[in-house]
């Protein structure tokens, strides 16, 4: 009775692979372009994500225009030169050859902001938690990206970007917010495991070290 | 070529039905247990979601203690009260009609929080907006969101909550934050529609009215 409301195995397949198989890509952008309708169609599984009292924050700027594209590359070469700084030694060369970003090989960017001033939802449901309205953005952008991956679209997100500079380039007003922009194209391959494990940056933790029982810390019946 | 990462039409089809197909349920929680086999398949979704330098930030408390959930529903009701208190006339009665938790009915909940003192990752990603660290926690609810309702199980999220009381009833220390509180279980049905539409609190944007071209407001070629 209760498991009637299960997709079929190949739609539920479908799911865990965009789960497993999504990466944050930045080295294998291909150029051909993205049809219009494909990326209307990941524009509108974001806009079909679940928001904080059905206020519906999240307006996406899709950008092809070079000249704006290149500004935000150089954004993110001067926000990466200073964080690369704060590293030292082998994790510094390491830094240094990782690839962070694919602004200028994708041929589309989208930068998705969080118009938090909507009234849409008359504040049902964020009096207690307003960060809801940034959080609700951000499931849109996990949805663009999950369905991305469905249709074999590779995703990046650049984080490293200076946030006022972004905001001057893209003429976002102060009552909104860009949680993330993102780099679409085809690709020549999709990774088998995230690049920051593949090169050695970071491990992938356990499952039973980020699962707690009744209280934060608690393992199983012992606390940590 | 570029197609060539396209997964099956079955597969596709089950990705953009979890995006469509997803609510946020209150009111139609059944009792039956949620297996252990289940809830660990949604929660190793939700751990590979995307995480800024592959931080990993996210932390899973799965709550079934009768007790623990009975002062998280306390903590909702306060919180209702006073958000009720908000509107006026016609919108404060439909307020107070309105199922916004599912806390005792539902068999399992979950709080997802995320740890972002943690050493893992480095700072990569980080340093110009240390929000990613809350955003990766998102992109894994969303996961685990999809993933539940691809196998047929439905999940709400409850925002209406005073975070210091939360914090103070799972034991949350002050190096993390509480993202999201989430209630599990099988379900009568899933409604067609999300409830705040249904109900006539709020109706859905066009697409039309969020999607921008290079600028922010810039509708087309015309400038909003």
């Amino acid at each position: 009775m209760s498991r009637g409301h299960r997709f079929s195995d190949d739609e539920v397949r479908g799911v865990y692979r965009a789960i497993y198989e999504r990466r944050d890509v930045r080295s294998s952008f291909l150029a051909d372009p993205l049809p219009d309708d494909v990326l209307e169609r990941l524009l509108d599984a974001a806009h079909h994500a679940p928001s904080v009292g059905f206020m519906q924050p999240s307006r996406f700027i899709v950008i092809k225009d070079l000249a704006i594209r290149t500004a935000v590359h150089h954004n993110f070469e001067r926000a990466n030169l200073a964080a690369a700084q704060r590293y030292e030694g082998s994790r510094a060369t390491q830094y240094r050859n990782l690839k962070l970003a694919g602004i200028l090989e994708a041929p589309v960017n989208v930068c998705v902001v969080c118009e938090s001033e909507t009234s849409r939802g008359a504040g049902l449901g964020r009096q207690t938690i307003p960060e809801t309205a940034l959080y609700s953005t951000v499931c849109a952008v996990e949805n663009l990206w999950l369905a991305a991956r469905a249709e074999g679209i590779g995703v990046g997100w650049v984080s490293i970007l200076d946030p006022q500079a972004l905001r001057a380039t893209l003429g976002i007003p102060e009552s909104a917010t860009a949680v993330a922009y993102l780099c679409l194209g085809y690709v020549s391959s999709f990774a088998s495991d995230p690049d920051l494990e593949r090169y050695g940056w970071e491990e992938r933790a356990s499952l039973e070290e980020v699962i707690f029982t009744d209280r934060f810390g608690q393992i199983g019946s012992k606390r940590r």
